[in-house]
């Protein structure tokens, strides 16, 4: 019997070298966010955060935060773009779009991730988060080989920052190839168990003057079918089978 | 020419049946998370909401936020998770696991969001997610047909509220779909105008006295090739033989 808890059997997930990834927030203003960020870059193993200009008391904040841990302890402050960007083989800038003419090429998501993921085998990669309020100006993009969108609907564009730094991380660690397999499915009771189920459900039908005698047979095969559509777990067969035997006793007894 | 901004063509996105979904925050206790999952919720086009039993005034401040919007206007309180689950034909729970034996299947978000896209072909589906501080309660899951995780590292299993469920409704609407075709390329300069550019720097060199009249030839096809190598976009070749024309007026002007 397939013993729960277990997780699916996947391919091993491709290793992402994620020590090549510079997360780069520039600009921000809301302790919480930066918090956020680092938590969210913990939790998918994204280690490496640079911030250029944060607003001094936000990252003060941000840091005393209980449990910012090592990502927050381990940030770099930079003065600027340019230096937080350093010698990264690709920039990459991430937009809500929406409200300015782009200058550079836009890429969903799920295929920019792809493009960086394939950068990270051989160097370094930044990928830019601007401003809660603003995102990244001109300048900062200026800076970008390309830019990525997540794809939120038209209607609601801008995502909060701590929410589109784990979107972007989770599709860049996500593995593809765990398969539309299904999981090997829950063992069904047998026709033996089943039947036996039937007949002590019959039987307790007949008992409780259910089953007209003149159409028994018909009755039957309905019940027979319905219990074969419940689809009982085989585990359960047995206790299935008490509770009916306990309710047969209790109506012949009674009778 | 390529036109910048543009994103790049995709097949239509399968259209998912968004009003089959509803998510259920399960005794929520911080108004910002409950914010935080509605904003998800409102960027990804998720907009049923239910809360159970949802801490009073952590879901009274998080209703009057500024920018809740219709989510949270919308949103139905339940007294019990039977209740919010309604007649859901599949109910899943989120946990980060780890913390306890589980009693049902469970499955990564990437395998898992795909059997939950099928099964809103066809009706109703209930996501749950549990408190901040304990997720769901083993009362909780026993209502649910498997459950699900986000695949977090093991150091650190455990997501915030909003980002887990930003990532979670990102899984179930990403457009898996969207090749890893190469947006059209940027068009590069051709032959012929890479070729005024390395007649215009040679002439720079030549008047600058770089270039060994012994060795011109070899310094011509040093350079030829060094120009090639650069990739010049076409649509800054013209700027280009501008900028090293006003070089050459310069050095022959000053001569």
């Amino acid at each position: 019997m397939r013993k729960w808890g277990g997780r699916e059997k996947v391919s091993e997930a491709p290793r992402l070298k994620t020590k090549n990834l510079y997360l780069v927030l520039v600009a921000p203003r809301n302790p919480l966010n930066i918090g956020a960020a680092a938590r969210a870059m913990s939790n998918f193993g994204i280690l490496r955060l640079r911030l250029v200009n944060p607003y001094a008391v936000a990252y003060r904040e941000a840091r005393s935060a209980v449990g910012a841990g090592e990502v927050l302890a381990g940030a770099e402050e930079c003065a600027t773009v340019a230096e937080a960007v350093g010698n990264a083989g690709l920039v990459v800038g991430t937009t809500a779009v929406g409200h300015r003419a782009l200058e550079q090429p836009l890429r969903r998501l799920e295929y920019g991730a792809r493009l960086i993921r394939r950068e990270l085998e051989t160097g370094p990669v930044a990928l830019l988060f601007g401003s809660e309020k603003f995102g990244l100006s001109n300048e900062d993009l200026s800076h970008c080989d390309w830019l990525m969108r997540i794809p939120t609907r038209a209607e609601h564009e801008s995502m909060n920052l701590g929410q589109a730094v784990a979107v972007c991380l989770y599709e860049l660690i996500r593995d593809g190839r765990v398969r539309a397999k299904e999981p090997q499915r829950l063992r069904r009771a047998g026709a033996g168990e089943l039947e036996r189920m039937t007949e002590l459900l019959l039987e307790a039908l007949r008992r409780s003057g259910y089953v007209n005698p003149k159409t028994a047979a018909s009755t039957g095969r309905k019940v027979r079918r319905m219990v074969r559509r419940l689809g009982v777990p085989g585990r359960d067969a047995t206790a299935w089978q008490g509770m009916l035997r306990q309710i047969v006793w209790k109506l012949s007894a009674s009778a």
